[in-house]
């Protein structure tokens, strides 16, 4: 057997310490695989004197994660967290000293996967991130190594453990949004602070690495358009049950005759599907890998065991000798996109808060036809004279900017109360 | 760039075609995912006269696939099939002259698996099967590489598309198995000589695999139960829905306090459960990875372009270098399993067929109170005394033995007119 790897890792909370633990209590299981030993030699972490399950006290410890890029060790894990700060300065250190980087940080990747990807390759070393992306799933090297004969079409998920936990009890409850916040708050499954959760942003993250892996473009945000669920109310989640569908915050990139379509928005999904049915803190992902089909891939994204777990796959590739371009492709010949995303062109559940008056349905009809925009269906629920009253339609399949223009115009009417709300039909 | 891998083909068939026209017209990205391009230099195959899609005029041409091994290339692809004759012996041969192997061929691995994984381990090359089991989805991959930090507690998929598509069409049809097979013959979804796919022993073949890989055993089909899908009836598929189940092939293997329970078998899987709503052709694989939680992977599992996907998606990790271990760890240390495995425990759904007179059900519930299986409930539909009725139980958690024993009682009743049948509740 080869010489151990060494690894300096950066951060113990909940999935350091997970990987702490898989590395210190390892049974010779994972070195078999790896064909070598994984030594953890190194940590660092904001407090050294707190108790945790992993005994690091043996280990060298450092005050400043940064310096780990300088110690006797092969590869450095990253599990500090956010694009800039000391877990990029991190990271670059080490690539450039010629070491290996296994991190789980979406943001960084996101806005400077790129750059990184090239630093590693002139190290010849890996720069590997199977925990950034839906967790525990094996999404980041199905794309990177094995979906990749026929190309990609489409690569749509679940991406966000809080949100779909949110929009779940919603449906399970008929509580409201911030109700069910709250308690999820209470409960651990969504941060202090969840804006970059509810409001897309950690989608949005995931999702420009998935479409680099796909299509070989600069992981960016910038061609992401990204919306959040906190405007969905139990209304649009009964009414999507009524029609058989269920709400899901997906991120979704495909190929459409007028470029790569990137976007980060609630969905109404058909119950009965692969993501339609995807409950609770569950992440999937579904790639539509050309001629060879759709895959599914579904599992838990977030948490100890599933992230500690895509790590470590991670550091046992590298201790088996695969360092492969990070997005799959040399970081020169990824394709920056930017600007915003083409229009969409599909169906669209839209939910009007209006006043039960003479003649605003036939206002509303009217502005839609004038856009081009036909109706499928309609739901007016109940009567009550003078009172608001929800009017839902679904569309036939039309273009996202004419809905929009349509919906502007609406909005102003006096007898629409508040923000008329569209979310796009989507096939799961 | 590296110079290109070169690589030998045998068996230019339906898959061995498709991998051709992909290597032949690629268009570099292949190349700039395994940094370096991947060159069809020889090929073998039963007729050269034979059109074909892809045009391999240019191509050593060698009539005997077994010299192949022989040729100037590094990698031989073996699409040939069958456990014995000329498979064998080029896989063989091309191990033992230092060529890399990649193969889809899931009956010589299940029989041969570990000495040909010595024997690539020997020489130093990879031995690579993604396309064995479950054709597009990269499952291979993920067990060996990816679930690997928490172990593996259970592994159970629908392997085989030849019975899912049949069993879906029965429950779709309400016809016989019979006729759902001379059907499915007809369309080309199921061979001439069906034996190998509606026994179970191709599914038995792709589960050895799996369990090896998950497992850490020699792979075998001495430990594996295996059970096909003739003796379903239409009637058992309409009592499943009624309980809310479908009846899916399953291969299952999972640790339990007896040791390692492997077996392929109809189970009774529930119906919105992510292994009970695979529909038609499709495969599917649940894995338990410890406290990593359950992954789900659903996908083509054979036909041209899902096979060759996976065989090219292991071609491209072999140009990239990565050489590991055929099932995941050394072949010496695989285990080897033998013996039947232990007795089920789990709920069953059992089928009389009886004379409808006084006294029949008295009969039955009696034998299985004896042999401690209890039930939880119960179907008779309608009432035709002295003609044949149907009865349906649905038993509490009993085990497979004492179910067995019960029935062989049963069975000798002159009021119970054919085979009782059993079959297994799964959870999905």
């Amino acid at each position: 057997m080869s010489k151990p790897l060494r690894i300096a890792m950066a951060g113990l909370g909940t999935v350091g310490g997970g990987v702490a633990g898989l590395l210190l209590n390892a049974d010779g299981e994972l070195a078999e695989r790896a064909s070598r030993r994984l030594e953890l030699v190194a940590v660092s972490a904001r407090d050294r004197a707190k108790a945790r399950a992993a005994d690091v006290s043996r280990l060298e410890w450092h005050d400043d994660a940064v310096t780990l890029a300088a110690c006797d060790a092969d590869v450095v894990v990253e599990l500090i967290g956010g694009a800039e700060g000391p877990a990029r300065a991190l990271v670059e250190a080490a690539l450039k000293s010629g070491k290996h980087v296994v991190t789980a940080n979406k943001a960084l990747l996101a806005h400077h996967g790129a750059a990184l990807a090239a630093l590693a390759e002139e190290s010849g070393v890996a720069l590997k991130f199977e925990a950034a992306a839906a967790g525990g799933i094996p999404i980041v090297k199905a794309l990177r190594e094995s979906l990749i004969a026929y190309g990609i079409d489409a690569v749509r998920g679940i991406l966000n453990g809080t949100c779909n936990y949110i929009l779940t009890q919603m449906e399970a409850t008929g509580r409201s949004f911030a109700a069910v916040l709250a308690e999820a708050q209470k409960l651990g499954f969504a941060e202090a602070d969840p804006a970059l959760d509810i409001g897309g942003g950690d989608t949005a993250h995931k999702l420009a690495l998935l479409s680099s892996l796909a299509f070989g473009i600069v992981p960016s945000l910038d061609a992401i358009k990204t919306e959040g669920i906190a405007h969905i109310t139990p209304e649009d989640i009964a009414f999507a049950r009524e029609f058989g569908y269920r709400i899901k915050l997906l991120g979704m990139a495909r190929r459409t005759p007028s470029g790569l379509d990137q976007r980060v928005q609630p969905a109404m999904v058909r119950a009965g599907t692969p993501l339609g049915d995807v409950e609770g803190v569950f992440n999937a992902v579904l790639a539509d890998a050309g001629a060879a089909g759709p895959f599914f891939f579904e599992g838990r994204g977030a948490g100890e065991a599933p992230t500690a777990s895509a790590v470590v796959s991670d550091l046992v590739d590298i201790a088996r000798g695969a360092v492969g371009a990070a997005f799959g492709r040399p970081a020169a010949r990824l394709k920056t996109l930017s600007g915003a995303p083409p229009a969409r062109v599909s169906p669209y559940y839209l939910r009007f808060n209006v006043l039960d008056v003479p003649g605003v349905l036939a206002e509303i009809a009217g502005r839609l036809a004038e856009a081009a925009v036909s109706i499928e269906s309609m739901i007016q629920r109940g009567r009550s004279p003078g009172e608001p009253v929800s009017i839902v339609m679904i569309t036939h399949e039309c273009s996202e900017s004419d809905v929009a223009r349509a919906l502007k115009v609406i909005a102003g009417s006096d007898k629409v109360l508040a923000e008329p709300c569209m979310i796009p039909m989507e096939a799961g």
